[in-house]
């Protein structure tokens, strides 16, 4: 028995002596963890993109999560995109993606598979624990009589637990290990044993939830609250439009009172804020709610886009520019700056909009490989702008590698007349035509 | 010429050597400003009601603003309810009230008054500035030309200003001084003028808004800001119902991360996040957007109050308590701890739907007299109430008075069966049935 991870209290699970973990997922959630845990335990990090798993084993992390170094020196990792690699481990870590289909609707097939995977190796005494956001109830309702398949019972005869993932992609400092993470399980006994298990790894502290389905909620309220708020800066721009009010000399006049709250309007895109709603709105659905407010948010958070691209076509057609025949760029196609994530980028609506009626349009981001932008989002990048070329540029994404550029390098990009749309008031205002 | 004030600059606006300050309305927000600036000039406190006046002239302001001292020591300010009064006064600043009637469109009854008030008197060199929550447009579109009507031109003849106030009824900490205060005018030189003004008496500092409407739209921004995520949580805490979680369970672990904002469920009343979001609305529709996001909030928080009394019906029967025949007892009517202010209290909604269903019901406020709330609100108010008496408490308004006294006392007043429903979750959570 494993002491420190049992507590040594009464027991009716009976926990290996020396854990072996898998991470299921090697994404941004399950490398950070896989690498954190290996410290103290032999871990398995596997993933069925038998590319990415060939990738960690060089030192190469595209997510840029984890440096090279970090990768090489991680002796008791194993990376593996063989299932038979995991039947040696006994606690089970699932960190597979949790999207939502074109209907905006639950994608659970990753999480299905990866349950199915886990039971064909399942044995008593053995743990499992979901970190993929889940609306409340997916790993009581869904995931358990999955595992249960296996012939063993949950919380008897092996441990069940959910503790929700908190990575925030390209934030250098709130990494894994202090960022406080709640934990939760089936039975008292596997919350302890998951809390135990996870208080190794996390100096910022771990906080035990009251159940499975309060940690689950817990997850998606927490980017539901993100969404709404984000939604009210967008339709509070969408109004200050109508009445000639710049929204950021709004919002820096309203952040001067204490307790404002500083968001700002913008595309709202990724893995997380723009789908996660989804899966709240699903649940309630289904038990009998219409979350009008949540739903609201949606709406006007995917709407973004195409207003962007409206506003910029009209505004072309008021200065003169001939839209069929304009050349526009857009800076930047990652859902967030800084980072090469492409997941649900919320980008590809400006350029779906204008692709079909401007001359031409470029889409330059030196944080992105065109054929990851084409397989992903199926945009083809352009290098390097040409010079006195554009009669719009559109500033989306303003990775820092922009700002150090300047507003006079966007500016540069243009001949006259032109139209600078910077998304998120990123640059110099004196050289901006409009800002969201 | 008061240097000072003006600036010294170039100046078209002729500013008197000594002003002479006129505070219009005598509520929250007007009798702070009128005791702060009355350390630096002679003020008048104006407000049509007489009865308001005779009792801060005997040193009793029933808002808990200001105290008996700081009325009877304040030697350089007049309380006046005669009009003449403020024929000599060459400031005039507006802080009347800007409710909604009750089809929840902006009454501007008392700002109008307030202007024509103020035109009656307006000379060359005065400045007239407004503090009252409005929409943005307000000041220029409807004040301006009533001013104007006067025979002089704002910006030329006198300034016009708008600096929104920031009262926050019985807090103790921040105050009048301490809270940073937003200022703007027609013109530069109004700007100045009005930002120098303020910057007398805000210890806190002064931000000057780029606009008028700018200022306007800030303030009503702020509160729609705080009306969006109470709902945000009133929402949730309808799909945790419906889910059987515990949504302060749920809240407690969100609020683990660094970014959660915390928020709590309950009625939203008093004179701003219930009332200023309408102000928003009227506008939006009126330039062509209609704002679904902040109309879906205003909805939600308008029907807790029902929301919840349903819901203790509902659990009363349950609980095979003879609804019709219940003693039901209301802890709190005003519409925030601590503070006796009635104004746009929801708990009257619970009140309403309760009061054609059940036997008896009482409400117990000891911060409030009852002849104010029968003004008010309608509602008459009960003495101490007796043990073992009724078969369900509704904890409404969790004053420090009552959290004193404690669950234990809740629990007292109760005959067995009984249900305890604390809306804000302030009572010791095993002493309670049920939680917003």
């Amino acid at each position: 028995m494993n002491q420190t991870i049992n507590g040594g209290g009464a027991s009716s699970l009976q926990f290996p002596a020396q854990l072996r973990i898998c991470v299921v997922g090697m994404g941004y959630v399950g490398l950070p963890l896989a690498l954190a845990f290996q410290q103290h335990y032999p871990v398995v990090g596997f993933d069925i993109n038998a590319q990415r798993i060939e990738e960690l084993r060089a030192g190469i992390d595209l997510t840029r999560e984890a440096t090279s170094a970090e990768l090489q020196s991680a002796n008791n990792l194993l990376f593996s995109a063989a299932a038979e690699d995991i039947a040696q481990c006994n606690v089970y870590i699932v960190t597979v993606p949790t999207p939502i289909d074109l209907s905006h609707q639950p994608d659970l097939g990753a999480i299905i598979s990866a349950t199915e995977l886990i039971a064909g190796y399942l044995q008593a005494g053995d743990t499992v624990i979901y970190e993929s956001t889940v609306y409340p109830g997916v790993t009581q309702e869904l995931c358990q009589p999955l595992l249960e398949q296996s012939g063993h019972k949950a919380g008897k005869d092996f441990a069940l637990g959910y503790s929700p993932e908190r990575i925030n992609p390209a934030d250098k400092d709130r990494k894994l290990k202090n960022i406080m993470k709640i934990t939760s399980g089936l039975t008292h006994e596997c919350a302890e044993f998951v809390d135990a298990l996870y208080s190794k790894i996390i100096v910022a502290g771990t906080f035990k939830a009251a159940s499975i389905r309060t940690a689950e909620m817990a997850k998606v309220v927490e980017n539901a609250q993100r969404d709404v708020n984000i939604a009210l800066m967008n339709e509070l721009a969408i109004i200050c439009d109508h009445m000639d009010l710049r929204t950021y000399e709004v919002l820096e006049a309203a952040g001067t009172k204490w307790n404002f709250l500083p968001f700002k309007p913008g595309l709202v895109g990724g893995h997380c804020i723009g789908v996660d709603p989804y899966y709240l709105i699903h649940k309630s659905q289904r038990v009998g709610h219409h979350p009008d407010l949540i739903i609201s948010g949606r709406r006007i958070n995917n709407s973004m886009g195409t207003y962007i691209a409206r506003k910029v076509t009209r505004m072309m057609t008021q200065r003169d520019i001939e839209v069929t025949k304009a050349n526009v760029l857009i800076l930047g196609i990652t859902f967030k700056e800084n980072c090469p994530d492409l997941r649900n980028s919320k980008v590809v609506d400006i350029h779906r909009y204008l692709v079909s009626m401007v001359g031409t349009i470029d889409v330059y981001d030196p944080l992105v490989r065109s054929a990851d932008s084409e397989h992903e989002l199926g945009v083809s990048l352009a290098g390097e702008p040409p010079q006195n070329h554009y009669d719009c540029v559109i500033m989306a994404v303003p990775h820092d590698e922009f700002l150090q550029r300047g507003a006079d390098w966007v500016r540069s990009l243009c001949r006259q007349p032109c139209l600078v749309y910077d998304i998120k008031s990123a640059l110099v205002p004196a050289l901006v035509d409009k800002t969201l």
